[in-house]
C-alpha cells in the first residue's frame, strides 16, 4: 500500500525492525526530508556526523547504513535508483525561509512538518537533528566548500528502499523548499513493506 | 590567562555574551573539537546542519557565525590564522576507535571527554551533536563525496578567536584521534578575553 504526503506536509510512523520502507518521487524532483528516531527511546536518533564519519563520504547509496548517535546502525539502503541524497543540510524552517529566502511570512517548512508528525511520539522540536533529505542535490565543491542545492536526479517513479534494523518511528516529508525541488512544490509516495 | 588541555582530554566554561574565546594550537597539527550550549537553555546547541546551510559553504572563517538548533548566533568568528576547519564529523569515541581504527580497547575520545566536561552542567552524551573541529582537516572529493582527513593546517601559535553572541556553556578538547591530529597527541591552548 502506498501513501501520499501531500505537497509541503509530514508524516510519522513506526517501522519495525526488518521492515523495509520504500520511499517513492511520484513526479520527480522532489525531496522528502527523513528522520529516524529508536521508537524504545527517542533520545537515539540519526546522526549525520557519525554516518559520514564512518563512510568516509558524503553520498549514500545501496548497501550504506545510517548511524544513529549512538553509533548503533538504524537503517540500511538496500535500493536506489538515483544514487543522490543530502546528509548535510537542516530541514527547511520559517528561519530558513526568512533568512535564505527573505520571506516577510514564512511557511513553516519541513522543520515545522517534522515536528507536527513527531510530536505525538513525544519528539520536541529542538531534539530534530540534520535529516537525511532523500532525493536533495547539494552539489559541494571541494576546494572552496561552496554548496549549491541543484534539482533532483530522481525522475517520475524512482525511488529509495531502506531496511530497518531497529524498531524505529520515521518522520518524512514533502519537501517545502523552493530550491530544493526545482521551484514546484510536490508530493511523496512512500510503502511500509513486510 | 592561558589554559592548557592536556593530550586525550577536554574541558568545560562559561563563556558569556560579548567575551571573547581564542583557542590556540601551541604545537602545531592539533585539532579541537568545540561545542557551545545556551548557558540559560541547554536544549539549545550549535547546529553544523542550519550554520552551514545558511553560509551555503563547509569551509567557515572570520565573519562567520555558528547558529544554534533554533537559528540563533551563538558565536561568531574573529581571528582565524588558519582557515581550515571542519563541520562535518561527530567527536571520536570509543566507536570510532572501534569502527574507524579496530582497536580492541578504544580510548573514550573526544566524545567522553566531552561528555564528561559537559555532565556537570547537566549536558548528556545523547545531546552531543556535531562538533566545530577547529583545526581539523578535512579534505573533500565533490565529485565522488569522498571525506579524507589530512593533517591540520596549523603552525605552532596558530589561533582562532570567537566572539560570544549569547550566554554559553562551551566545551573544548586536545583530540584523541591520530588520524585528525598527524599521529601525535598533542595540547591545546585557551584563553577568555574581555
Amino acid at each position: 500500500m502506498t501513501t501520499e504526503i501531500a505537497p509541503r506536509t509530514g508524516r510519522a510512523f513506526k517501522l519495525n525492525r526488518g521492515q523495509r520502507l520504500r520511499v517513492i518521487d511520484p513526479q520527480g524532483e522532489q525531496v522528502s526530508d527523513m528522520l529516524a528516531f529508536n521508537a524504545h527511546d527517542i533520545d537515539e536518533v540519526i546522526s549525520s556526523g557519525r554516518t559520514l564519519d564512518y563512510a568516509s563520504k558524503l553520498f549514500l547509496t545501496v548497501g550504506d547504513p545510517i548511524y544513529s548517535n549512538r553509533s548503533n546502525v538504524m537503517l540500511r539502503i538496500v535500493e536506489d535508483t538515483v544514487g543522490r541524497h543530502d546528509f548535510l543540510l537542516t530541514p527547511c524552517s520559517k528561519d530558513t525561509f526568512r533568512i535564505i529566502y527573505g520571506d516577510e511570512h514564512p511557511h513553516h517548512g519541513c522543520f515545522g512538518n517534522l515536528s507536527m508528525a513527531l510530536e505525538p511520539f513525544g519528539v520536541k522540536p529542538d531534539q530534530i537533528p540534520v535529516a537525511f533529505n532523500i532525493f536533495m542535490n547539494v552539489q559541494v565543491d571541494g576546494q572552496t566548500g561552496a554548496l549549491t542545492v541543484d534539482p533532483p536526479l530522481s525522475k517520475a517513479g524512482d525511488h529509495i528502499l531502506f531496511e530497518a534494523e531497529m524498531d524505529l518511528i520515521v518522520a518524512l516529508t514533502a519537501c517545502s523548499a523552493l530550491q530544493s525541488n526545482n521551484y514546484a512544490f510536490k508530493p511523496i509516495h512512500y510503502g511500509v513493506e513486510g
